[in-house]
């Protein structure tokens, strides 16, 4: 089934956080793609997956990248797909320095930011996006926040309980 | 025509700043409105704006804000549309406050977030993200990206000019 | 008995911090209610909770949250009863994301704020103002206040003591 | 008329600030008193106009403060009545220094701590503190989030009407 | 026999740290003394201690505090002795806001601050101090420094051996 | 007159700020020398001038700095003199930088640190220092402290009449 | 002549303060080439202009860079030639943002980064490392260290004469 | 054999940290000595050191340093060879003061600054310096990024039999 989603990180250390990427899309029975892409290791590669990743039917890119962090923005500038962004804390300054380096991108190259180490929230952006023109992946955003709240309304249940003993 | 983005501001003063989306969004013939909306002085406006965009056939919101800047997150709450955020450096803080509270929302409720004041590239994303569905728009993205590079190619030849004197 | 303090925080992963809230309220013989409020999740609950806060009886408002923590500003929006913010250390940041976005509100709208983690001071300051209009309370906060100074004469003695030896 | 809240700053630098509190008190018609205390240059001064503050009928303090920023925190060290510091930005940190020194109060002895420089904002929260035992008071409060609201009402018809030509 | 030194801390969760600065001077046989002191908790006992700290006969206090870390301004406030300041790692912030708190002091009444946590430093700096009119003193001063420098030379002959096998 | 203090800096453009320490030496009746010597372009100098400035009669040093500001710190670590540093706000991070290289100094070589551009604290510092051992200039900065108490009396009573026009 | 340092930077705005290397490189007699190159707008510019550097025959590349900041990371990605990052104060941030995003490189990709705006610093760093194998030039860095020290004791010789006055 | 690098630190502790550069110099076959200097402890050591480096051979000196962090720079005030600063995150500040202190040099003495904590780089950097006159060294440095690139498409190789099953 074609991706719609790429999934890239610069290293397969970034796994454990950007796994949670992968599990919303999967969960959102939304098609994707990942891989170990390296915007200072593997500079060609990036080249060529992000300036090939619109004729290949991508439609969102999501770039997870620590430190130095330059994965999503020069992702971004060598496509004009989407590309989300998700500071990863892999260094002393806790993400601080992947979280600015993402999200201050220059006029004309966007990259789409989201909180540092939040995967999830990288691929519940990318499934707000592919929704535009999905009408039943709308439907499964909306059933997620009912979801959301209806675990809301469960501890809140829980808490009062205990409460009462 | 209808309104395919809408740009929403807490106030006036925030004018200046988010005027730079609209003038993107006009430049790539993508129609927009564009509104007054508080999060903390107008809660219920917010949320009728924010709950009805999808049926009024909105596919996009950007929202600026400054200081404790709780409209993008809050709008977020509100739909399951894409939510650009602009944090505005319109505090002492010059917009680190606003970034932290834009961009580090829960896990469920993203907010894709631009860099500090670039209210132009949430105009880009904006039509990124549209293009999706859009091969027009689309081309006129690369156009766009032509252009930034031809900029490029003009300075340096000025340069380089001036350089030979 | 009439709760006098509402005290809310978005997921029960607060409760552990916000409990400290709670504690001092019960040793200080404040009534309260606490319940689980997400401004993101459950944004009409919260619109709920906050504008029927008043005539419920409600005279003081503990909001505790992490991260992007919209919670204590939205419940502010919806009430002129005070609303006392608790910034919690939920993400790498360690709290200054919580911080920044409950202090920095806008002109009309304000929270108290408290320091991060610190809902035990929340509990402290609901008593506080709480105590304007009931002198008991307002007594037994001067019985807190020399029961802190004789603890320190306690650590000082046994300091002295041990120096002693 | 006995003042009900007690505004104080370290100097008269300070005032340009701290008059926004004092403006907001006189237009919410609550008598309030203003005064020069320094933490660091009239320590006995603070310890008496705190101390007695509660035995003169005060029902709130307010305290600007920048730099190290201790007027507020031992303002509240000496009195039980609710104490509201307001972080000035008087120094190069931008006022960054005071808000941690301001809000990072140890646990029995909170300074509810507002936005910086935004004293406007420590009237408001003074006021809603008054309005517990004061219907009118808080009718007050109501009145003025309607007038907060009609003015965003009016920013939004302007810009629309704007927009039009 | 005398005590030239007062070193005190607001609780004796700080004891830990603080011992440190009581070492050093036991090491450069300085008499000293010891004791907690809180600003927030004891505001009278602060002020009886600073105020009549130059007539006991002490030459220098050395104040530790952790978050808003009043104890050393106040303590300064009240005397002319020279005040040492150690900000203390209390907080999730890690001791930036001691440090703020403790070295942003106004005019006309310094803390002489030295590194988070390095309650050895104030150690040496109050000898320093005190060693302005005690020659002896002086030159224990000087033989710890040759005491450093020969440690060094030692670490370095380690790591040549180290290297050589 | 022999000169107790030595105030250094690295250039004279920090003369502006600097000059008000030697202005509080000059109203103090202390005699000080002053100096441009810079760590990093005059090394040897700076040798040269610590590590006689016991013997030449200094007292204390006061070192102002800005950027990476080594010049506190490496006076200090050839003198076993106090070493007071002055953080100047030379550079586009407004002293933050200067700040944390002066204060945080290893064990065994503290440097007495004031507040960002407080130059005048570092001579108040000083003459606290010295007056340890100078009973009439104890008395002097006894005066002052009564001085800067008066001036707030004053800016009270300007205060109080003003309000009641 | 053969440019042995090539100085680029993202747009002709960064002009002003990257003429600083320039000038350095001019008055130390070493050739260079100044051109515009944005990682952002022209990623195959730059990758063309980093991957050939080496056979044109440059020796260091010195990179200019504000907000995100990857043309430096970018650069050094391409090349195994030593490349200066150079972050320039083009944000609300003050450089804080390119400074981070510059000197945060993973393993194996290095960028020599020096102070925020100090271009002029880019170039010192170019000459000495090009002066490894050019005795000539490494000549002209003492004599430019000298006129460093006599700059200082020059402005120590007025500061004397004035205070005579 | 000739040391080309001199590797240097403040103590032992940070060892640990500095042993990278080490091991990236020896996998390079890049000649270099280790010591212990510390600018704070062993002024004239650092002093001796630095000023005779260029006589005794080296073309590199690579300096780490925590805290405080003079060592880097005062080694640069004392020699013309390129500086290598690698910041430790040796204090509760997690590095960013190192950080701060040995990048923020001023014009005319820059310090070559790499990633917090980065000591490989260093060793990078300085084999880098070195290549410029040594081709089979600069071989080596493209086998060493082949190698990094080997490196991601194994674990690219991998992800993706994993993702298979």
């Amino acid at each position: 089934m074609q991706a719609l989603v790429g999934i890239i990180m610069g290293s397969d250390s970034d796994l454990a956080t950007m796994r949670a990427a992968a599990e919303v899309l999967t969960a959102l029975c939304i098609p994707y793609e990942m891989d170990i892409v390296s915007a200072h290791r593997t500079p060609d590669k990036l080249h060529t997956y992000a300036s090939t990743a619109e004729q290949r039917g991508l439609q969102v890119i999501i770039a997870g990248a620590g430190g130095a962090a330059h994965l999503p923005g020069m992702a971004a500038a060598l496509t004009v797909l989407p590309v989300i962004g998700v500071p990863i804390s892999a260094t002393k300054l806790e993400g601080i320095d992947a979280l600015l380096s993402i999200v201050q991108m220059p006029k004309g190259v966007p990259v789409a930011t989201v909180a540092i180490d939040n995967a999830a929230n990288a691929g519940f952006l990318a499934a707000q996006i592919i929704a535009a023109s999905d009408p039943v992946l709308r439907e499964r955003l909306h059933d997620h926040r009912r979801t959301m709240r209806d675990k809301v309304a469960q501890q809140s249940d829980t808490l009062q309980q205990e409460s009462q003993h």
